[in-house]
């Protein structure tokens, strides 16, 4: 496996809120507050708005919260446990284009604040305990984080792309993202 | 289905190019030049780089020339067929930043042409005929075109994150995108 990057790392956390900003500000509703449907379980799947909500939540409850967990008190707290549903709560009354700034802010907040740790290679190494998934180490932390991203922009371009589903005709067949069944995310 | 809308479609195409900017411009190349290994016929997949080559082509041979033969022959004289590999010849010796400019400049360019075609309601269901699907309709070749940029923005997220497949450790039982096959892009 390569050396840990933080540099690498804070490349793709940093992109993210303007890569949503150009995809999604302005938007018909059309490609912004449609869903997939009713998902296998019955709930609800996610609409754009819905994604961006989810990840103001990570950036306020989850990232540097859990980040601070391991450098703090390193295995011996488990981190709290993220509530993956709890964005309809807190994105309630809210544009979407409030929702864009606030992930923006908070996002670069975060950023700032994980810069000041001033982390050292070592660092990386050291471990915390996730409630399901037990020991993890800072670094794969830190990985996820971006990944995290990624899987978002993933569910994002397959949730619009849902919405042409029909529209496309027979171009369906060459079109992978129509082909995604969104393997939970 | 509803109501096939030109300036639907024309919102997701316009904002391609800057979301392939904010995210793309200026990464690290382990995110940029990286794909995901050989695919099941041995051929490399496509890194960002690629991809964005691959956006490039369509605009030059596919999208807009489609367009003009639907309304200047319809039916009677089938579409060129889509190089889809021809990218690495036209993207050699370029940067990704030259690649992300000539692309914006491109896909502003073929909107402009769109527009000043001034269609009409009526024209979207003229149909034309793809050297394999068979018969298409003008509406679900542009309809088509948006899906093929959420496709592409599909296969992006997942080639990124495949870079950090290892780096993410115990975590990649949560992320959906590592878990995406591919589905052909």
């Amino acid at each position: 496996m390569r050396q840990f990057s933080l540099a690498e790392v804070s490349a793709v956390l940093s992109r993210t809120p303007a890569t949503l900003n150009a995809l999604l500000r302005g938007l018909p509703d059309t490609w912004v507050l449609s869903n997939e449907g009713r998902s296998g379980d019955g709930k609800d799947t996610w609409s754009a708005f819905d994604i961006v909500g989810h990840l103001i939540l990570g950036e306020r409850t989850d990232w540097m919260p859990r980040v601070r967990i391991i450098l703090e008190n390193g295995e011996a707290r488990a981190f709290d446990p993220f509530d993956r549903f709890a964005q309809s709560k807190e994105s309630q009354d809210k544009s979407l284009e409030q929702l864009l700034n606030e992930f923006a802010r908070l996002r670069s907040e975060n950023l700032a604040a994980l810069h000041a740790l001033n982390l050292q290679p070592e660092d990386f190494a050291r471990r915390g305990r996730h409630p399901a998934l037990g020991v993890v180490t800072l670094s794969e932390l830190l990985a996820t984080w971006a990944v995290h991203d990624l899987t978002h922009l993933h569910q994002l371009s397959r949730v619009m792309a849902h919405q042409y589903r029909d529209a496309v005709g027979p171009w369906s067949a060459y079109l992978g993202v129509l082909h995604c069944t969104g393997h939970g995310a």
